[in-house]
């Protein structure tokens, strides 16, 4: 194995891969991404090993390791992508996940004849991303759900306190909430619509039954790389080394059981029963070219304080990734109808950036964990295409969402996929897409009480 | 190995056990208790392994399986208490745990020669609790908050709505919220004081620095056993069956950063730093003498929903529990004197039961797993001295309380120790105890910022 050359980590636009589809200019994979994920052959029992995606075929790195590929980068040793998971991956650090993406552009490349021309390790290591079922990329420790838009925190409060939608601490604190770790589920998992208690304003009394303001929620989540140890706070400027990168996120919420139980510790039940993440990660590195120097905010916001306030300049991470929001009904999905876009915004438009929320996260001393995950809180932007749920793009149903069918919606049905989607574009960079997270509501189980 | 003999499972005060301090009329774990912990031999490396505890000493029950001593139980077969975490044995399920439970207490009843008159085995498995390193009982994947003392929700909600106490909601859903896994230690680890955003009532913004006003929380936890899949609810008869046992918590609590930053999605910073459970779980079955018919009413209270109403009569969990808390300070310590109480209540004064809380937090599919802890809240009473945390105690800090030495504590101060107990007694059945929860309070680090 010759040492291998450093390409550059900011994401060189003129790369070209030898793998079908990744040099297409609306690719989500291509050669400059590299995104890391965990899966097995669709329909067996295979145990599950770490992937990444080129084009339209998923690679098993486990695979690439154990035919020494990955001799005299960082990680090198241990073959971490024979597990099940991504942890021991991510706990390795930015400089291992460097030299590891490093290493894949290198033998996918254009011309790189190493994996190309050894047919029994393309048979081995190649799989159609159709072939391949994807998991859940890692063992999810702790889940965190921010509030960092701005603009939903003005929609949602603004419904519900017209003269105060926006609390005193929302400029100075990134509010977040835990969130519950084991229904964390990977795209394509059914949602089933949660029982619940409700209560009408103008009932006596609660009642309990199947939620009937069943909503989606646009967010962009993230991992945590190593982690730290309790009572130790993490400095922003060292926050980009413990993430180790981004995905979709439908944090699903059931706003009729949400109103009635929230006050005064927050959400529960509402939000609890699934969280949907895309099953690829796409790392800091690859978003490189997308940073923005300072996440949004309007004339007279005060400034954050010191302990959010990065001082390495390089190291801002507001990103420029574009979301929309689609649904495909049971009709729709029957008659070939294309997924009907509901939204369409941009992670630019957030309050808080990921390393602002990780520092604030950690800095009471709560460890954080490899593989712990994090989400951004619903993404809106100022106009109502930007809005990223149903309650904020509906108004609360006052305003339904017309289908191609003619059916409309105020919120979600039985049936009723959802479809994340977001991607980089600048017309600089190469392109750099998250791919995409899907669930299907299916109703609700019948109560015996 | 002869088939063993089915103990009464609701605890008989005539057994007596060859253990040193088992018979003692105030002994926390005699023979009839058996709680289960995780231990290793304190200063050593050795490999954590599942245990019990009788009288003084720790049995390993690692040992006593690798014997032969659990043939012909329900555990025969795979070593579970090999492992370092009780997780496996959690999964099992109640019959399970019931048969392993009767195996010990024959195993250890006056009269009992298997162990008693083994050396070898008695060396190898029998280990004073002085020089046992508890460890943290189960690898926790979730862990939830409730907020089931109607008089700790009443006493703090006059504190910031005098004329509207206590929500619309509170009487009808079991209020809960999730907490942080990572952050959770075992009794004995030193909590660090937080760092946090805080604001002062007449301040124009908020600073950054230690938590002035660090509080407790006295409260009941327990750990779930057998799971559900998610999207099925779990049937509230059903719940006892979920629980594998109870124990001893600390929710640790910045009173300053939960009232700048819990509005509108809960407490996150101000209590995920650091929560303290006891060592040992006390299972139900120890605890069926001392289960009372139904949770605490006052005249004219809704009656519950009919998913939160057991039908199996003696399936109902109100626990009639003593829970104590005291505090030695660094000057008390040095003296010699000992820890001074300053809350006394009871778990029977809970608004809401253990198996509530279970089936509400599944009642919308939301799946537990075994080793998931919960934990009731602040366990409050309606007298003074029974209110279980410093908000509380001291009214906001208004009655301080005098220590031994003539200190004085609004909130607790560096190098505080806080001791939780708790024990089952009622004149008829045998004592049962759940030990002790302590932590010392440490400095907040220094912040660079």
């Amino acid at each position: 194995m010759t040492a291998h050359k450093t390409l550059d980590p900011t994401n060189d636009p003129a790369l070209r891969s030898w793998i079908d589809g990744a040099n297409d200019a609306h690719a989500d994979f291509p050669i400059q991404n590299i995104p890391f994920g965990v899966f097995r052959r669709a329909g067996t029992k295979e145990i599950a090993r770490c992937c990444t995606a080129v084009g339209g075929t998923v690679i098993d790195l486990s695979a690439l390791h154990e035919s020494g590929l990955f001799e005299g980068s960082l990680i090198a040793g241990q073959n971490v992508f024979a597990l099940p998971t991504l942890n021991e991956f991510m706990a390795m650090g930015r400089p291992a996940w460097r030299s590891a993406r490093e290493r894949i552009i290198e033998l996918f490349l254009e011309g790189s004849s190493k994996v190309r021309d050894h047919a029994a390790l393309r048979e081995r290591a190649l799989v159609p991303l159709a072939r391949a079922e994807m998991l859940l990329p890692a063992e999810i420790g702790d889940y965190t759900d921010f509030y960092a838009s701005v603009h939903h925190a003005t929609n949602v409060g603004s419904m519900f306190r017209p003269d105060n939608p926006l609390l005193p601490n929302y400029k100075h604190v990134p509010i977040g909430y835990h969130g519950r770790a084991s229904s964390v589920v990977v795209s394509g998992s059914p949602v089933r619509r949660p029982l619940g208690q409700t209560k009408a304003d103008d009932a006596a009394a609660p009642s309990f039954g199947p939620s009937r303001l069943l909503d989606h929620e646009l967010e962009v989540g993230f991992f945590v790389g190593p982690g730290n140890r309790l009572g130790e706070p993490i400095d922003i400027d060292a926050a980009p080394d413990h993430i180790f990168g981004v995905c979709l996120v439908n944090d699903w919420s059931a706003r009729d059981i949400q109103k009635w139980e929230y006050q005064p510790l927050g959400p529960f039940l509402a939000k609890n029963f699934a969280t949907t993440v895309s099953p690829w990660i796409v790392t800091l590195d690859a978003l490189r070219p997308y940073r923005l120097p300072g996440p949004y905010r309007a004339e007279g916001d005060p400034a954050p304080l010191a302990y959010l306030t990065p001082t390495l300049k390089d190291e801002a991470w507001a990103i420029d990734l574009t979301l929309e929001v689609l649904i495909a009904s049971v009709k729709m999905r029957e008659k070939g109808l294309a997924p009907a876009r509901v939204s369409i915004g941009s992670f630019r438009d957030m309050f808080w950036t990921i390393t602002q929320m990780l520092t604030h996260h950690a800095s009471n001393g709560c460890n954080l964990r490899p593989g712990d995950l994090m989400a951004s809180g619903t993404v809106s932007g100022t106009t109502k295409e930007s809005r990223g749920c149903m309650l904020e793009r509906t108004w609360r149903g006052s305003e339904p969402i017309a289908l191609p069918t003619g059916e409309s919606r105020k919120f979600l049905e039985d049936g009723d996929e959802v479809i994340i989607r977001g991607w980089c574009e600048n017309g600089t960079a190469r392109r750099i897409g998250l791919g995409e997270c899907r669930g299907v509501v299916t109703p609700a189980p019948t109560s015996s009480r």
